[in-house]
């Protein structure tokens, strides 16, 4: 199978899926077929640009099924549009494949697909090419001028405020044995159930797109949970020129990871990554507005610390003393 | 070093080559260091977007000076952008590593930011993951509304053009060894000088930007030579429902791969590929402006066929008879 093989195999997949959700496809003038596509912007909005690669045995263990790291090759990068409040508009796909493998390539792009037609975003180019398996994603998306959700924006007095629940990826990839557990502590018995609901959380995390939107015009800064919750905040203070106080206790647990991990769960959820929910800040008057945009986004919103002056994350137990990780956040050199 | 580390010094070299040129660095709101970069397109334009991918041992051989992998990296994007008419603006860059290496990264840098600088295009995003050496860049760019050059618009009559020569990458990578012969012939002894300069069109193509800005409103149909010429022109055919006739021995040849390989040098014209020069048709009416223009773009047009009703490119040989190649066009798969 050549390379005009798979492209075609995609390109197919692509067309089908597109208008199978109002607003996929649109400002789409030409898509994949020549050298590059051509793509029409509404008028008044920025063009939102991010760019995130997942490499087997980095990223996703080798084995992992092609509609998973479909799945997720996407939802890493709308993640990212959705921290800046953007509305996912197209993307490309370079895919760097051992074999000639269609029936893996039509695998991974049924789950590509999958979110791609749930968010409306447009494939419309890209390349195939021989190579260690390799995903990179670039997409894109339109935000109101000057509107975005950034990272620079956090004053202080603001809450720190994190969407959906955090661990549960982190508490997957432990079960599975694929990071040592945080303490050397021998992994817990986990009910099988509750282990597939954990594992679904790292294989198919939902981007907060709708969230993103509904906080625009409310948060001040925003950046999404992937490297960790207290690395990822890190970096909002940092280029907010302040500091922040995260309250463990508070820090949202699923169900599951409450069942799995007890009272040994917060290392998960502080620095375990791979978690994709949005951290935000937001003015203290605002607290009942952001709890009911992120409710009717569709996802619970938690209060969890508050922006200080200063600099650096502090993450305080409940008896008001400072915690220090076992683990740090996920750091891909070194 | 951490992935935060080469961030910040591709991203301290980026913002130091910003503003070295006219037009650089312009539309963007908010480039590397939040989740995604916010960018402003000009009114009435669209956005032109390509995706290529280098990968260690495929597209290059391991060993390759990283400033070269660099420079190559964004000249195959740039091409696409210059095959479409396009003005260079934004580009990410997805960058595999095998290893931590500050040195080897500053010195891809380099080149990628010294291409990068001639054309005014700004680094925007991306990221920096561990694994086998992959290189995925996608570049943006503008085009007025309606006026770009693509591959569906050839018609019968027109002339087939090709810009600068052809043949002399496909030629240094044969003299290198690392493709067979066409015809099993042994390889002819080749001046070092000469070997060479062939080396450095196969490492450094300098994409046809201001040639394809200067074909728009003259040439119907555009592609770049990339696959090989005869591959190329015939997605062109097949995207604009006709077929093409190409003279082989037109095919503009430079001093270089005439003394090293004399008449043995067609295959490595009509079917190298690696080229980067702009394949194009245009009415024949228009010789005298189409020369005129690209002398302007500072490059050589030479007119190699003719656009015919069918299907499918005939590259004729200098006695009318129907050429068969020895090889094919470059398939990345099979």
């Amino acid at each position: 199978m050549a390379e005009f093989d798979l492209i075609a195999l995609i390109r197919s997949r692509a067309a089908a899926s597109a208008g199978s959700m109002p607003g996929s496809g649109e400002g789409v003038v030409l898509g994949i077929g020549d050298d590059a596509a051509l793509l029409r912007m509404p008028a008044g909005h920025e063009l939102v640009v991010t760019a995130d690669t997942l490499n087997e045995g980095v990223h996703f263990p080798a084995g992992t099924a092609p509609a998973d790291i479909g799945w997720k090759a996407l939802a890493v990068n709308l993640s990212d549009l959705a921290s800046m409040g953007a509305r996912p508009a197209w993307c490309t796909l370079s895919l760097s494949l051992p074999r000639e493998d269609a029936g893996w390539v039509s695998a991974f792009v049924d789950g590509f697909q999958e979110l791609a037609a749930m968010h409306g975003i447009a494939l419309v180019g890209g390349d195939t090419t021989r190579g260690p398996l390799s995903i990179a994603v670039t997409a894109m998306g339109w935000v109101e001028c000057g509107a975005a959700l950034r990272r620079d924006r956090a004053r202080p007095g603001d809450d720190v405020w994190v969407s959906g629940t955090l661990g549960d990826a982190a508490a997957s990839l432990a079960l599975d044995g694929h990071v040592p557990p945080a303490s050397g502590e021998p992994l817990p018995a986990v009910d099988p159930a509750i282990a597939a609901w954990l594992g679904d959380r790292l294989r198919r995390p939902l981007p907060r797109v709708a969230a993103g939107r509904a906080l625009m015009g409310l948060a001040h800064a925003c950046v999404d949970v992937s490297d960790g919750l207290l690395a990822d905040l890190g970096h909002v203070c940092e280029r907010s020129g302040v500091g922040a106080e995260v309250w463990l206790e508070r820090l949202p647990a699923s169900v599951a990871l409450q069942r799995a991990f007890g009272a040994r769960r917060t290392s998960f959820q502080a620095t375990g990554g791979d978690d994709y929910e949005l951290c935000f800040t937001a003015p203290a008057n605002l607290r009942e507005p952001v709890s009911l945009a992120l409710e009717q986004a569709g996802v619970e919103a938690t209060r969890i610390g508050r922006i200080v002056a200063g600099e650096g994350v502090r993450a305080l137990a409940a008896d008001g003393t400072q915690w220090r990780s076992p683990q740090s956040g996920y750091v891909h050199f070194g």
